[in-house]
């Protein structure tokens, strides 16, 4: 078994295919190596020297502590060995006390665990060593710092000793000296603390520190394999998914220093710009400085050229500054780009006019960039589409799709409430929407604020830039709209309270027990990707498509995909806005939405008031026409791709009026007595209106509705047809439990069809169908195909039934997904429960298909558009997945990811 | 093939086994006739006949029509054969004008179908055997009154002249003659009669009447055959599950009259009292009638003997007027029970002296008559224990077990509302429960009037006779409750309206119109069977269980049970009343109720309310020492027998109070602002709270109070076992839908009950099991049953779940279960959905028993009482049902017939 893989001086042992043996730093720079990159010399101890060694060990909490059980045998022979091939690259011996060589020591698993493990620095510094540094940096005071320091980590990790112990003495000696900073201490005064810190660690632990090399090494090393069991460490892997049993490597790197003086340096570098994708190279440095002042921000880095962000700054570049280096490096980054075929970051040191490259790894990036870079390496040929889909993430769409709030911005949270619809907006606050309509109307943008909104708040929701409730959960009234106009929105905010529709006050919960009180027409800015409500205008960063690359890249999506992607819109605006984002079709057209716009809600109350069936005929017939109109539009919108009509699901009280005021305006303009609308209200209250008299049991009790809704529908159809356009009707049947309802409603249906084409002349085809939102309908798919074209799951409404769940009311879920007590992985309204709703969907999808093998199955809930669901919907054999406008491309780039994993 | 069976003089060609072919009432005419019984002589033209000779007939409804398809060839000579019979054992000849046999022609099929098709009586009159007739009977007017009602008859149902076209000329000539009624008109003018009647059949049809005896026949028996396709006879049979290739049977029998003088007689017997069940011979008979007249009740019949109903009379009997046809009536139900070992119901006519049997079947009776029957029979050895717990219905016990409005008072229904609880109350209004109360102390009996009830109503619904509410369902906290306590109940009673708790309006939906005004102290009637709410006292039968048979018949129902029968129950009463109607256990006791009684409710408040963790505590040792008592009772009540208890399970709103003067009562009380308790109010309200933050959810988000609740069972579970009287806890945790919240609340109940078993030194055993009622808990039931030692079905709210209904709001299922639309063959709260929720209680038991092979599985909702359900129940192999104490009876009656079917 080799334990030690050596690299350094453009040789490896190992290689970026050896993680698991090196870990992945270790397996890194042996890569970067065999590119004959100018990487400091080293090797690595692999992972199951340490799984070895652990073996040995009694598990127990808390790093850092002493034990004598010794690296297996031979193991510090074989270190020694592979030094020896690292001071022949150096040019310099680990201990020699005129030029020695200092190494790093440092831990490495399979997966990137930052901030878990230990790291030793400058190891090999001891009373002799530490003037051969001084020597060779030409910096007394640089090199007993360098010392001090080592000696504090060392005695932190290796030995045990809390750092804050040794700490204490330089703060000690600042007081005597009368000084605060570290840098008004001399090289004597560090040479004096060296010292007294050597001696307080032998006080403290009774054994003197280390001035072997070997010793010392040999300690971190046993360190590190030790820090793969802290408690913060195996807290990390649980909650990771990573495995207890890899363990991690140690790499061992000789030092090198960009602090030596002006002909040193250190600096990050981009090999494109992680902002916006440009193919530009791009990066900051310091000179005479190490990799943490860089980090630090203490001083200004200087730009490494000219090009994208350096082509203003005052600063000398490195190009300028040092040229070679600057060419070195320009070459390592195109080298380091080709070989990963991926934009990197890259750490990068000067010493003394030589490069070293540090570390690399693939560069964090935004949404835009990501995209840029993804399209840009397919059309160089670095990467396939297949490749370039697989980079981008959901999260880079939603940066893309939506302005959001500037990262580096200052901000005020002062509450925080549900995320419900993405997207940044700032405005100043409204209470009405009256009062939007009003001050968007002189043009300022508004953030409307409600307890909770109700139909009669569209207008104001649809003028406002953002909306934010105090009440009501994920597919609450506000939420929902919202989502529909991609317009962003915070719900079920608890941490505010609206007062009498004229302030809000407002304490976040984590906060400090603050409480802000807010006027209509103050400013805030709402946050819809995180839930947060900030005081005042934060800076944002826009969405800008056009050349984004974005087109083609979905475009590749669409080719791949075998899912097709619809979207939920029930107006011809959303329409359009879906086709833009490339939906094939409409998942889902509510018609209540309609049913609530100007003064039909007055005919809808007609009818639901009528005291007969001529009364209620009349109002039908009012509405007529205008869902007449609105599927003309609709139907134009999406010219030859299939639309699928939803008939009107919500129960019918939801459009009545329920204050006295509107009571007594509504019996006013229909020339009844307010007592007869406040019966009628009260009537038709439900305890629990998500399971009440909705759906098609609105169909079964009240026929002449949804036969005015179907008429509407083929009328339109026809009228678009007669323009030349071809129309793909689906009349969607919601909320059937029984095979019967969905019998007795698509004969009603038929029925009407006929008379329309009698009457009109002509036909057009048309599909009948039903959503399955039920349990039983799952249950009983077979029976119910029996009468249905298609099928659409509403796995909202399944969601709720199936765990008993009523979204708006589920406050609970908080707890239920918080780690600690893990009921839940996630929200179930957000990623589709895969073991319990989704053995319905797979039920309803097979029984469905076991009567009528062609049936075309879809998916039109939240879940549409999440990309695990929509991995679930493929497997499962679905045909479409259904989701909002702006949810789009992130379904049209899972549709095809899940497709890539599938070959 | 033998078209044609004959019967008569003490012998016949069919038998009882043969109504596929004879219909049933030709099996029985030749049974009773193989028995030796006088029945007038006859034959049966089998079903075969009728499909052959409908096969020749287009189907068309309308009955009646004239056709001219012929009977089969030859079948008319076996008929005339038949007939010679027939005259041979009559001493008549049909057609003979001296002294004429004259015949019924009636329908017969397989299953009873009461009124649905043809008959025709006297057949054989024409103007010659009239006279013959009306020689015979010494009486012309009987004779022509016979004729021209065979005229009428036969023209109807055989030529298709309706009816209404011959009686216009006996009104034309009883206003000619300037009389009133049929008894004004003589033989003359019956003669005159029949004469015009056959001129109109005539004129009308264009063919004259048959004065043919075999015509008249052949054109009877066709016309029954026809009858057999009418449209009422088809819908009869679609609803009745009958099949129409069945077909009818013809019967063809000598005709004998009661009414011949006053050596006749006409009457109705059964061999035990029908009311009673008691061993007595009983009847009624009138002299010189017709069976027509006993049933129309113009003339008081006279009883058969002086035993039982006959002791008082004043009439004289039928054994002092009759004696000789009395023994023989008395040989003749003796053998008629002996041969059908089952009480009969006996129609007989005695002509000239002679006894003749017309019709024998099975008599209805009571509730307690079943009973007491069903049991001395299988004393008397007439029939086994099977027989006798087959014979019992559930409504034989629901009368037994509940007074009930006797169906023959006189009654004013005012409204009609939901049937909660079955059983009949009588008291005077009141509208509150403090009312109630007050008034129930004074002596009255009351009926509370709610809108509808909440917890507060407890101690009022405890007092009342029964509870009228105008909304809330069938799982309302009203309807709940009072079938816990056995209470009358109505609910959902849309047809009132409560007005300020002092009034209430009615208007019965199907009224003329009128509206009736209830005030406080009016007296009403409630029946909790049918839901009709009446004016006034009305009569009641009562249940009295002493002697009746019950506790012997349902003995014999438990040794042949497999499913055991456990009760709902809350209280000691609840639990002692439940092991009097003989419950094996527990299975379901709901802890809510107790939260709610006396000065806990103040106590539960303050734990809702409660700042922080410290005052939630301090609230729940409040209740701790209560919850402990109750349970004391509960294992006291209930001795070795297993009691499941089920952890909190209300959403914690239900607790709260909502008026503001009960806000403000309770923030003084707790001395805190009311403003403070207005806002929790208004945070815990839900939109659906069905679905909300209840059951385990409670204890997931609130451990303190579970872990109370397990402290209180053990401590009163180790109180009683201390004792010496063995108790078995089963602790329930309500509402899982993961596997994760059972795991994490059985842990929490495990180490809440070593604390208790330490701290008191001794254990005890228990188990800890779910409800499982919601779909994702059946469909996950393997992963659940790792940690359940139980299951329970709470079928009420996974039917509410499965099916997306609110069984509150869902009023609609009145529309879905009405014949004409027919969504749903029953109410799916009422009698389980087998195909839909069915499935998911199947899954469950399958999947939890594929984990737990060993698992205890039971169901506690409403279904546990209703026999389908048991049946159902019964297949998939759960352990037990559990149903409200006073459904104990029915459910172990259905028990044992399910296992008899099995068998």
């Amino acid at each position: 078994m080799k334990r030690i893989y050596a690299f350094g001086a453009g040789k490896a042992e190992g290689s970026a295919l050896m993680k698991e043996l090196l870990g992945g730093k270790g397996a890194n720079l042996a890569e970067m190596n065999s590119l004959g990159l100018p990487v400091p010399a080293g090797f690595t101890i692999t992972t199951e020297v340490c799984m070895q060694y652990l073996a040995q060990l009694p598990v127990r909490p808390g790093a850092g502590q002493a034990d004598d059980v010794s690296l297996p045998e031979g193991l510090m022979d074989e270190v020694r060995a592979a030094l020896a091939g690292v001071e022949e690259a150096l040019g310099r011996r680990f201990g020699d006390a005129d030029n020695p060589l200092l190494v790093s020591v440092r831990s490495g698993a399979r997966v990137s665990m930052p901030g878990m493990m230990d790291t030793v620095l400058n190891l090999g510094l001891n009373d002799a060593t530490v003037e051969g540094l001084a020597a060779a940096a030409g910096n007394e005071r640089f090199a007993w710092d360098s010392y001090r320091r080592f000696v504090t980590m060392y005695a932190d990790v290796v030995m045990g000793l809390h750092r804050a112990r040794l700490e204490q003495l330089v703060n000690e000696l600042k007081d005597s000296r009368g000084v605060s900073e570290d840098n008004e201490l001399t090289a004597a005064d560090w040479r004096e603390l060296v010292g007294r810190m050597k001696r307080r660690v032998e006080e403290s632990l009774g054994r003197p520190f280390p001035e072997d090399p070997y010793e010392q090494l040999e300690g971190a090393i046993r360190a590190v394999f030790r820090s793969w069991n802290t408690a913060r460490a195996r807290y990390y892997r649980r909650e990771n998914g990573i495995a207890d049993h890899w363990g991690t490597a140690v790499n061992v790197q000789a030092m090198v220093f960009g602090n030596m003086g002006d002909d040193c340096a250190t600096g990050v570098a981009f090999t494109r710009d992680p902002k916006s994708g440009a193919k530009l190279f791009f990066g900051e440095f310091l000179l005479n400085a190490q990799g943490e002042d860089v980090v630090a921000g203490l001083r200004t880095p200087q730009p490494v050229n000219r090009e994208g962000d350096g082509a203003d700054s005052e600063l000398p570049t490195l190009q300028e500054t040092m040229p070679e280096a600057y060419a070195q490096l320009v070459d390592v980054y195109k080298r380091l780009e080709a070989h990963y075929r991926d934009m990197q970051d890259i750490e990068f040191t000067i010493e003394k006019g030589a490069l070293f490259i540090l570390q690399t790894r693939n560069g964090k990036r935004t949404g835009g960039a990501a995209v840029r870079i993804a399209v840009d390496m397919v059309l160089e040929g670095l990467i396939d589409r297949g490749e370039a889909l697989r980079r981008i993430e959901e999260e880079h769409l939603s940066q893309l799709l939506h302005p959001s709030v500037d990262p580096s911005a200052e901000r005020t949270v002062i509450a925080t409430g549900l995320p419900a619809s993405p997207g940044a907006a700032t405005g100043q606050v409204v209470f009405s929407a009256e009062e939007a309509v009003r001050v968007a109307a002189a043009g300022s943008p508004v953030i409307l604020v409600r307890e909770e909104t109700s139909p009669e708040d569209i207008e104001g929701m649809t003028v406002a830039a953002g909306i934010l409730t105090q009440r009501g959960g994920q597919t609450s009234h506000a939420a929902v709209v919202a989502r529909g106009m991609g317009r962003c929105c915070v719900v079920g905010c608890s941490d505010i309270v609206v007062h009498r529709e004229a302030t809000f006050t407002a304490r976040p919960r984590d906060g400090e027990g603050n409480e802000w009180t807010v006027r209509a027409g103050d400013v805030i800015t709402l946050d819809g990707s995180t839930g947060d409500v900030m005081l005042g205008e934060v800076a944002m960063t826009s969405a800008d498509l056009d050349g984004s690359g974005l087109d083609e890249l979905l475009g590749w999506a669409d080719e791949l995909a075998r899912l097709k992607v619809r979207a939920n819109a029930d107006t011809p605006k959303d329409a359009s806005t879906a086709r833009s984002f490339g939906a094939t079709g409409i998942g889902l057209c509510r018609t209540e939405h309609m049913f609530f716009e100007g003064d039909r809600v007055q005919a809808v109350r007609e009818m639901i008031l009528a005291e007969d069936q001529e009364e209620a005929s009349r109002a039908l017939e009012k509405l007529y026409p205008m869902q007449r109109t609105d599927f003309v539009g609709i139907f134009e919108a999406m010219e030859s791709c299939p639309v699928t009509i939803r008939l009107l699901d919500p129960p019918l009280h939801e459009f009545l009026p329920h204050t006295d005021a509107e009571i007594e305006s509504l019996a006013e303009q229909m020339g009844v007595r307010a007592s007869r609308i406040r019966t009628q209200v009260e009537n038709l209250k439900e305890f629990n209106p998500m399971m009440g008299h909705r759906g098609c049991r609105l169909g079964i009790t009240n026929p002449g509705l949804y036969r005015m809704q179907a008429r509407a529908i083929l009328d339109a159809a026809l009228d678009v047809a007669a323009r030349g356009v071809e129309v793909k009707p689906e009349i969607m049947i919601p909320l059937v439990g029984t095979a019967r309802e969905l019998e007795v409603l698509r004969e009603l249906v038929m029925d009407e069809s006929e008379q329309v084409f009698e009457r009109r002349g002509s036909r057009v085809e048309f599909l009948v169908g039903t959503m399955i939102e039920l349990p039983r309908a799952a249950i009983m798919a077979d029976r119910i195909a029996e009468h249905a074209d298609f099928f659409s799951f509403g796995t909202n409404d399944l969601t709720q039934t199936t765990f008993g769940y009523s979204r708006d009311d589920a406050r609970f879920l908080q707890t239920y997904t918080a780690p600690d007590v893990a009921i839940l992985a996630k929200d179930p309204f957000v990623s589709l429960d895969q073991e319990g709703v989704g053995t319905l969907v797979r039920m309803g999808t097979e029984r469905g298909r076991t009567t009528r093998p062609e049936l075309k199955v879809g998916i039109c809930g939240e879940h549409g558009g999440d990309p695990d669901s929509i991995a679930f919907c493929n497997e499962v054999g679905l045909n479409y997945v259904s989701c909002s406008p702006y949810r789009v491309p992130v379904a049209r780039l899972a549709a095809a990811k899940v497709t890539l994993l599938d070959n």
